[in-house]
């Protein structure tokens, strides 16, 4: 099948590789061409914009935030103008939901359709198509995407019709993902001071309670203080928590693990861990606990 | 072997069942004595006090808390009178760190041994001895005891010959589960209100990311507002609370979630919740969020 | 002098007659045109659209947050529109920094003047002209408005050339009446549920260290349960604490109180508490703590 | 009147000067015997333990902690030994709820009276007999030393017959206190980010809305960077926050706004602060900021 695909971040690259070599052929696009040059050798051509991504009539985007995500839709040359009659906007990337419903309303005004479809997954997962991957959207342009992505991951399930929904499950679940790394750096930060032995601590309770994986990483990491390269940098974590916040702010909940994690991650930047992965959560605690972190 | 047991509420009954098993005799002591003897019937005698309990030799404590525990240890014909000299005493209540490190002085002074082996398990994991099991003592008591742990428990970990090592483990422990609890609760108000179905949000997370069975367990609790009977009801997760506030207090560590979720507990017991598990974390948050709970 | 005024609220219907009383003349507008058309028999002509308030060449702007107050300006037939060269425009509103800015940048770039004065104090200090006054802006401009502002105010201070640092002492002064407020409301839970007397309590502290009258007048709303008809109400509380959560965050700097007040805002409204004041922190500080509020 | 008083710290030696000046004659007692020689060349004279300085029948306490006050009266040669029948018990000192009812039992049952009577103010207005007292107790008791107390502040308010009462009050009061300092924290940071001069804004806010003098003593500390030498250093602000928090726990209340200060002095010790005064919440909140302290 013939897609566009636009932003090709340590994400977006390997998933569109992922679709390359599902057998179909990508039309690639990039602001920063080197990266779609680079891939585009494989199998896939070029876009000179994301119009022109987006022509196929299929375009996946995964980018980094509401802005770049709205620039590439609504810009100058982009997928809203050229995307044709009847196409599907297919975005993976994390966004609030009043971007994902805003670009949905716009793309159906304009009789095209918009399928919400973000991950949880790092680029190695990206790059193995082992991502975990929800959808939502109108029913027959999600049935028409369902067979590409799933060749980007492992796991596929469906939210209905409405792509906020899609977007809020990716939202919540990046909370709560966060919260598990919190709770990791307060209890080994309070483990180590009261002199037990943080990488055993770590193993009795992965190895026992805490089985999923994402214990292991989170915590080993912050065990040894492993915080670069960032996997996950500290900007982009914190742009999950205010999205988090204003996704629950919009309908009256509050959210206090979310409120305590977004001052800590506040706390780390103006410390200018900006380069630093996400599980620096981890140092944080071990300095305010008076810890060499 | 000959073991004198102490404390036979849904746990240590368990417990007591699986050592039996194992062969051991157990001489079986309970505040309220038709517990005691409707478990002597299978192979066990009675004790008339925690001294007599403690005259095997080694005996075991399963208590509710810190005055539960030094009632017993110190009281009038307590564990301390009764046991032998070189006996041992393995507490595996959840107690503070505090009367940890005092009532392990008070054996060390008077020529006895105090193990802590706090567990991690629900009480069904106690009766098909599954417990995650912690140890910390003096070398060649817990050496002593290690076959007996192994009879009660699927995994054990041994922290070395401090048992406050092994009570700040346990502590530090619950401490994770109760944010793993808190953070389901505030991510699934979060997705209810923003209409998003919860039991498919929490089937897709916990066959994604959040694969450690507690997620399933307390996320369903949570969807389904199902609190009662109690697993482990709010009064005793509000004393985990407090033990993890006051162990990280004394070390000078900040445990910011655990503020968080001492201040939900309190709300919750404010409203008359002392019969609820410690799942209605999850009713607190619907409500706050304007949800019927 | 010839002055607009847009925004008859209970705010600005105070001010806007000072102005008169002070001899100015006022071309008022208002969205429900029969409050400009009451206030207009004492001494002012009706405007028939923000363009038309803002020809006099000096028009003030007393409007509930930044969407009416960017309507007002930017909107067709707005003030941008109308305000002749070198007019000045200026804003008593409450508003975010990033509006501020905003509107201040697109007032220069049309050769017209932004002046920022929002103010402190409730309806009875903007009729009593008892309002505290911050002004910021052009020099030139505020030189020329500021004998308008002294009409209105017992205290004006002048906090330089950027408006955006009269909104910033503004929404950092509103935070701390907020902290003020929940301290209070926390304070007086305790005292009540020990069984002391509140309004010995309150009067005991407001006649020691708390002399400030904001206390007397909170802290009453608070022992009383006087929270009907609110003088300023829960939802437009809360708006200011997203201002200064806002303002915070753009500056990275964390403000864990502001994120307490704002999450129990939250819950309130998910009571349905729109209509209460915002003393009514202390109705929620009640119920939680097991108190009939 | 013959009176005892025991500690003779910084509050305490101002407060017994008061008493003198006043016309009683003092015994005096106090952990370093150099303080109360100093002190007793006025007019007193030297107690050898606190059971001697409580022989007169009415004996002053002005202690740290619950545990230096529970020494003092219980331990070897203490106050409740010395006091004669009908005695009285005046503790001035700060201490648990707890505390004030154990001793306050242990007195009655011995035929004794405690009279609790905290006061609010620093060591200046202990030296100018400027302090505001409450006081609770037995009728009578309280009515024998009310004169006594008069000497020593400006205004004393009489909380009834329990003496948790008057402690409740001055714990509630210290939480308001530390509220306000760190609002004031909070705020200067964001101001002073934001490129307001705080001088400027602390100036504005004290002549405004907050003109209780505490705003302009802890803004100007803050302001200035000045914490040293503490007036009221940092360990004794938490052990305060603590009693708080512990008031509120035993009748089933949260205090959020408690909880978040006790996190900024368990981070500001772990960076040893010990030494400086607890305005040094606005260096904290300062370096959270990334400003320079």
């Amino acid at each position: 099948m013939e897609i566009g695909f636009i932003g090709l971040g340590n994400m977006g690259t390997g998933i569109a590789r992922n679709l390359m070599k599902a057998g179909h052929r990508l039309t690639l696009y990039n602001r920063t061409r080197e990266k779609a040059e680079a891939l585009a050798k494989d199998s896939g051509a070029i876009a000179e914009s994301p119009a022109d991504a987006a022509r196929p009539g299929i375009v996946f985007t995964m980018l980094a935030s509401d802005d770049a995500l709205t620039a590439v839709v609504e810009g100058d040359r982009g997928v809203l103008a050229g995307l044709p009659a009847d196409g599907i906007l297919v975005n993976m990337s994390t966004v609030s939901l009043a971007v994902t419903r805003r670009l949905a309303s716009a793309l159906h005004a304009a009789g095209k359709h918009f399928v919400a479809a973000p991950v949880f997954g790092r680029p190695d997962a990206a790059e193995a198509a082992k991502l975990f991957i929800t959808v939502a959207g109108p029913a027959q342009a999600v049935a028409k995407v369902e067979p590409l992505l799933a060749a980007a991951g492992q796991k596929l399930a469906n939210f209905g019709e409405d792509p906020a929904h899609a977007a809020a499950v990716k939202i919540a679940g990046n909370f709560m993902l966060q919260t598990a790394i919190e709770g990791l750096a307060e209890a080994l930060a309070l483990v180590r001071k009261q002199g037990v032995d943080p990488a055993q601590y770590l193993d009795f309770m992965t190895s026992s309670l805490f089985t999923a994986p994402l214990y292991k990483g989170y915590g080993s990491a912050i065990v040894e203080g492993r915080y670069e390269p960032p996997g996950f940098a500290l900007p982009l974590a914190l742009k999950d928590t205010r999205l988090a916040i204003a996704a629950a702010e919009e309908v009256g909940a509050p959210l206090p693990i979310a409120d305590v994690i977004r001052d800590r991650f506040l706390i780390a930047l103006s410390r200018g861990w900006d380069h630093l992965d996400m599980a620096a959560l981890g140092k944080l605690a071990a300095e305010n606990a008076g810890l060499k972190s």
